[in-house]
């Protein structure tokens, strides 16, 4: 059975070649999505063992990310593909750079877990700060299964998700600053606390670009910069 | 004479299609230069005014990322270009994500300048800050020079000036953090100077990585993620 929503070929070698980039592209899912969890376990028990991990991955992200790249532009070169083939590699490379940048934003979480292991410890806002973190860690998981399976219906709700994720982001980002206001001597750990937050929201953003991608490549339909009624009529099909 | 570095085609429709994105892209490139410009100075003399026109002009930008991006989709389906013509067009798909994010992190900086003209004004850092964007401003004005020119020293000497202006940054934030505890009662204003900071700050990565693009195009090298001293080498052809 094809699940994946892309036609089978007559060249065998050219599934797999396809069927391999959409391999590589979720095992570096796997690694920015482990990333992004780590960071924020390194963060709220400031273990900085942890945040090692996570700067360590860079590189392996890095190298699939160029990896995939240069396949793409191999597979475009050779196959010179049609149709959905065509939108898939083109989906596939606007999709890696977001999930590179999901890394490099995680590499900024652990970084503040550095930082903030250094000073006094805070208790505030860190439980807000994790709960923030779970429900971008679940957008992740829900872009890259909507990825895996090409499903417009589970990429439109990580779409939906963003904007809860900005409604709270912007809470809990005035709830730091009343903080600091209160504490002034607090203000350098909440800085550094408040860009983790702040990176957690950018997550989130780039999940909802490859829920996008996803849905750009199941309808055809490019549905960035567009309004949420809309994607929703275009995955409706209406 | 053909000073773009791509090759002429038995194809002058061909010709005629390459040429039109590229000046799209230069297109896009002088909407979102103008964006930051324009967002500076709504920050510098709080003009909500002129911040409206930043806003007013993310739609262009957005329109126009779209469709270049079904252009190039329509070349690789249609031309089955390769080699440097495949180059550019990947080049091209890269750029104009980052060319949007520099219309979208201007966007944040004209909301600053929103937000700072319903509070007390402030004069620290200011300076400091027009200097930033200044230099980022030459940085997103090269990254395009090198672009269209497909210059590779051009887009080298991009890629070395983030490092400046990764230094700058720093050392503007820390500024911004010690007039904060030193002034509690600016926290309020000083954040939001600090996100319009980062923003700008952002904008440099993308323009340098647009130089990035402009050099894997030339050199036919992806240059990501990889020591400055390697890219100089990359780029002297050694």
């Amino acid at each position: 059975m094809n699940t994946t929503g892309y036609k089978s070929h007559i060249s065998s070698q050219f599934n797999a070649e396809l069927e391999d980039v959409r391999q590589r592209v979720l095992a570096m899912g796997g690694l920015v999505e482990q990333q992004l969890i780590d960071a924020t376990k390194a963060l709220m028990e400031l273990d900085t063992e942890l945040a090692e991990v996570v700067f360590r991955t860079d590189d392996k992200v890095d190298q699939l990310e160029m990896y995939i790249d240069e396949e793409c532009s191999r597979i475009l070169a050779r196959r010179q593909p049609t149709a959905s083939d065509l939108r898939l590699v083109h989906a596939v490379i606007k999709t890696i750079t977001d999930l590179e940048r999901i890394g490099d934003e995680s590499h900024k979480i652990a970084k503040m877990a550095h930082e903030l292991s250094t000073q006094e410890r805070m208790y505030e806002n860190m439980v807000e700060t994790q709960h923030l973190s779970r429900q971008v860690s679940q957008m992740v998981r829900g872009a890259l299964d909507a990825f895996a399976r090409m499903d417009a219906d589970a990429a439109l709700a990580v779409v939906r998700e963003d904007a809860v994720i900005d409604r709270e982001y912007e809470a809990l980002l005035r709830q730091c600053i009343t903080y600091m206001m209160e504490e002034p001597r607090t203000i350098g750990r909440v800085i550094d606390l408040i860009w983790a937050v702040r990176a957690i929201e950018r997550i989130g953003d780039h999940a909802k670009n490859i829920a996008e991608y996803v849905i750009y490549f199941v309808k055809g339909k490019d549905v960035r910069h567009t309004p949420l009624e809309q994607v929703e009529r275009e995955v409706r099909g209406e």
